[in-house]
């Protein structure tokens, strides 16, 4: 994997806040824990009502993780004054989420001017193990950040 | 649009239940509106705690209503003893999803023996009126429903 | 379905040049039928060389056509000085695509400033009835065309 | 990545086989270069056959090795009295597909009973150095071969 060069050097800084203001994250129980140039992983505890009618854990629930953790991956490497939106995104799911956590490791794949390509993998812990359970690839749009107008 | 013809006459209730099952439904707020052969809609008032960091609606909570609405729209046509699983999906954003709610309405494409295409269209209303903000694409497989031998 | 306003009143005669460049089209024998501001079709006459192992058209070969329509849908809206690029794009298979003819309908969704959302419905026409066999949904984006420079 | 364990010894020669019928893979140029488990990696080299209207390898191109890559990855570990078909796939233009050669190398991300979840990434060869254009990621369906009855 390239290793990236990130434009903002307060990028952790600058995705920290944003997340704090992701509602969202606060309601499920979503925690950011790692980010790196190019990289940012979110975990997220079971909770029963997250689940969907077998007990686990929604795709929906899958995808906001996953979703957010592949946008933050390619936030780390935008520039300063610039707020990242969601193109689209596929998911495959790979298994039950069953378990007490899910981990989504968002990882871009290619760095363009405008457009980001990111994956993000999620995996859920049983007992202490992982499986992974899903797999999204989806594309992020930079945009000029017109709330600091 | 094809009319299609559920194999089970008792789709609605059997899928009310389903529905009432999927504690995230309760959990954000989401109501299941409307069943037909082949389509479900499902609405989701604006709640802050379900918004990313723009204030709109979070990407993964409009995929969470799209995707039930497209496989509870291809569970209308599935036989009484089976259960249903999403394979995998792809959404598009189409715009900002801001609003005081959230229309999402799933409609079966393609009604395969083990495998069935569905999409969803999620619509915005602000002020009453509704702008298309997502459309989602995805695939859904029939199981045999393990959970009642 | 929205009607589009196309901002270059030339676009059906920018199109048949750039289709023109695109030497598949000529190679595998599919014929632009017609255009209009935000739709594009094509057409695919059956040939062995186009099929995969069972015979039927390849699963490429139709997102061949199927990306063209769609790319060429978005392009009918772009200004006259741009080019158009496919970003990404989803394809469910709906049925083997078999008989003597595929007819890609490419279609706007999404009409936005840089990005455009489009889809592309194809039917296999077999003893003249046509059949669904695919859906796309894809994403396409403009781009200054540096080669008038 | 997880080693698998083919349940059909003869999975090589059974994929050349099915390989030989594909009929666009010899219009195009296509080489089957090599199998594994859970692998498949097909070549392509340059033909202006081949190209969208920048002289580039066109998506649907692109798809057609990328899908088959893929797929013959997924039928390497299938039942010998089994046939593969391509359920859906989404794939990712990374950069323009210019060069001498494309190579795509398909991988198993997930071998599941009925369905198999693969990827392709397809890298381009220009004056001897690879640059990664495309990556796909699609959903496999293994039927009963009726052929053979």
């Amino acid at each position: 994997m390239v290793a990236f060069e990130p434009s903002d050097p307060g990028f952790a800084d600058r995705i920290r806040k944003s997340y704090a203001r992701q509602q969202i994250m606060a309601f499920i129980g979503a925690e950011l824990v790692e980010l790196r140039p190019g990289y940012c992983e979110i975990h997220l505890p079971y909770r029963p009502e997250l689940s969907q009618q077998d007990g686990f854990f929604h795709a929906g629930i899958i995808s906001t993780i996953a979703d957010s953790a592949g946008g933050y991956a390619s936030y780390t490497l935008m520039a300063a004054d610039t707020r990242v939106l969601t193109v689209e995104y596929k998911m495959n799911l790979l298994a039950p989420a069953r378990g007490e956590r899910l981990i989504a490791r968002g990882q871009v794949i290619k760095n363009g001017r405008t457009l980001v390509i990111a994956k993000a993998d999620v995996g859920a812990i049983q007992d202490g193990e992982e499986t992974p359970c899903a797999t999204l690839l989806g594309t992020l749009i930079s945009l000029a950040d017109n709330t600091k107008r």
